[in-house]
């Protein structure tokens, strides 16, 4: 028996119940069916049926270990969006028949600065939703596979007035730039920000800071997307990245910049579009290095920071508020066997906007082997 | 007749009072004697007879044009203090006699968004101390010479505790450091900060940060410098950032860091001291873009801000905080001949810590030509 096939062998009875998904089970990224296991419903767990995923750039890097952190068998997943089918003794927040979702993570130590401000997040000993070791040892999978449980704590509830398939990228994409906005105070009406890069995180930038009352400028290397920031997406303004004048002209206009953009670039022009004590806040990750000339910073007092996700208690907050205000991503809903083109196409850019895997219609229990 | 000299036949008459001090004819950065010439008191000005002034790193940059933007002759010298010997008709804020100090800057728009929020320094149209371009249209010269005239509005009052050659670096250094600590909400009794340098700019942090109640630890390459960062400034910890096991020791510990290194260094390193949302703020002028890993930011959301000196309110508040806490730079006094050796020393580090130039006993008129 070839060694893949043994370590599968263990995950599908690591646990009591089977379960199935897609994993890769190497750096080659490529996705397939795949048997594996969970827990049982613990008295504090949430078990539902996964109905849509969404494709996050971040499980692109993890297939393919870019980060140097990934274990295999992969499954990825963690814009997870369902219904739920169990709940545990100690359950109250959550029913049966309850539209709830599962974001990054699903563990957090609960006792740490971190924890203690609801930013479990930022928790050294956060526990990824795929990927990760959870607090039994075992390994996480996530959602693109036919079920989920996780603790309550974890668990958020998708809003009735939201569909399901449109939320599943808020869970990820939608409470990074949410949170950034909200955290460095860019959120007061009439602030003008800039967003780089019209994606996944993007466009939902875009839509989060116009529900706040935001002047935004949507700033690309695409002029092509010019029309839909402004048009789709009501952005204030577009600017050509590669435009020069258009450049000159901006310098100086804007209170912030949420840079979602992963290519690696430059970020000394966008330190220059800054007012002063203006806030270049990355949510991208680009593999070099950012290059700061520390003038572009002293010079009015601005500031680079990162940001990545939300705790729970804000990723709830989040989903009310795109509620109230009908922010729903821009998707392309895949079957779960298109998933090794669209991996192709995000890492070539192309999707408009999001990708969302048809989990409950499309992931087929049809394996070879068991 | 050399350029040079004409040059300098045109300076001494450009205004109507003649007067005299030292300055750089080139990009060589040595320092001579030098006669040139001061406006009238105009109404809003107050006119003083310079006492002592502070040796700047910038200072150094600008002899030499390091950045590019220095204009010869040039007279240095942005932390100057002395008496007053007139002032103008609208000046109620000072009488003669009077104990005040000029800083980095001596005029701005007045009307744009940081004036008008008392932060002058962040003024696109600062008018810097020497080397600038004031509202007439002619160089600006600085403290190293006999007397200053300036705008009231950019002239503090030195408190009556505070010995005037000590108080000199407050007023670039002590409100670099000080604003610093302020604006990016260090300044919270019981918060832990580290400051990375004990030079100029490094021991006064560490007295600030002291008089704000911080729990102060001092990062270094020399470990010399050990005992007088904890005996000397009261210090409460010393970091060799040459030692990977006091680093490792250190991490995630602090709320913010002061980094008021020139030279090129890592940031990395000090990233991973700070806590999630902890903030690196730089106040040195490293010539080299700094390198920042997006992964040291996004782990905790952390910042790196730069920040320079501070506005006219804030740099009272400043000396009035250091008379209200007894803060005095530790200076080496020297001779205005003494010059030219000084800076050579500086630029090795090797001052404790700051120099002081006493013009009021050193600076002879004794030049060969007028």
């Amino acid at each position: 028996m070839a060694n893949s096939e043994y370590v599968e062998e263990q995950e599908a009875s690591v646990h009591p119940v089977k379960t199935y998904g897609w994993a890769a089970r190497d750096e080659s990224g490529i996705l397939s069916p795949f048997y594996f296991s969970r827990r049982m419903t613990g008295e504090e767990d949430v078990r539902f049926k996964v109905m849509y995923c969404g494709i996050c750039h971040t499980d692109l890097h993890f297939l393919k270990n870019h980060w140097g952190i990934s274990s295999y068998p992969l499954v990825p997943g963690h814009e997870i969006v369902g219904v739920v089918t169990e709940i545990g003794t100690n359950v109250t927040k959550f029913k049966v028949g309850d539209k709830v979702g599962v974001g990054c993570m699903i563990g957090s130590c609960r006792t740490c600065e971190s924890c203690a401000k609801n930013l479990e997040n930022y928790c050294p000993n956060m526990i990824l939703t795929y990927s990760g070791k959870y607090y039994d040892g075992t390994t996480t999978y996530g959602g693109y596979s036919n079920e989920m449980v996780a603790d309550q704590h974890y668990v958020v509830r998708i809003p009735d007035d939201l569909p399901l398939d449109t939320s599943a990228p808020l869970l990820c994409a939608g409470i990074t730039v949410y949170s950034a906005l909200r955290y460095f105070e860019l959120d007061a009406r009439g602030k003008h920000v800039g967003v780089v890069g019209l994606g996944g995180l993007g466009h939902l930038a875009v839509k989060f800071a116009k529900a706040f009352g935001l002047k935004v400028t949507v700033i690309s290397t695409s002029p092509s997307k010019c029309k839909e920031a402004l048009e789709r997406f009501g952005a204030d303004l577009f600017l050509n990245s590669h435009d020069q004048d258009q450049l000159q002209a901006a310098m100086s206009t804007m209170d912030g910049i949420i840079d979602t953009v992963s290519a690696d670039h430059s970020i000394e022009t966008l330190l220059h579009l800054l007012k002063s004590h203006g806030k270049l806040i990355v949510v991208g990750v680009p593999q070099m290095p950012l290059q700061v000339p520390i003038f572009t910073l002293l010079g009015g007092r601005k500031m680079i920071a990162g940001s990545g996700i939300g705790g729970m208690k804000e990723t709830q907050e989040m989903l009310d508020f795109a509620a109230k205000h009908n922010i729903k991503a821009d998707i392309e809903v895949i079957p779960m066997d298109y998933i090794n083109t669209a991996m192709d196409r995000l890492s070539m850019g192309d999707v408009r906007y999001r990708f969302v895997v048809d989990v409950r219609n499309t992931l087929q229990k049809t394996m070879s082997s068991v």
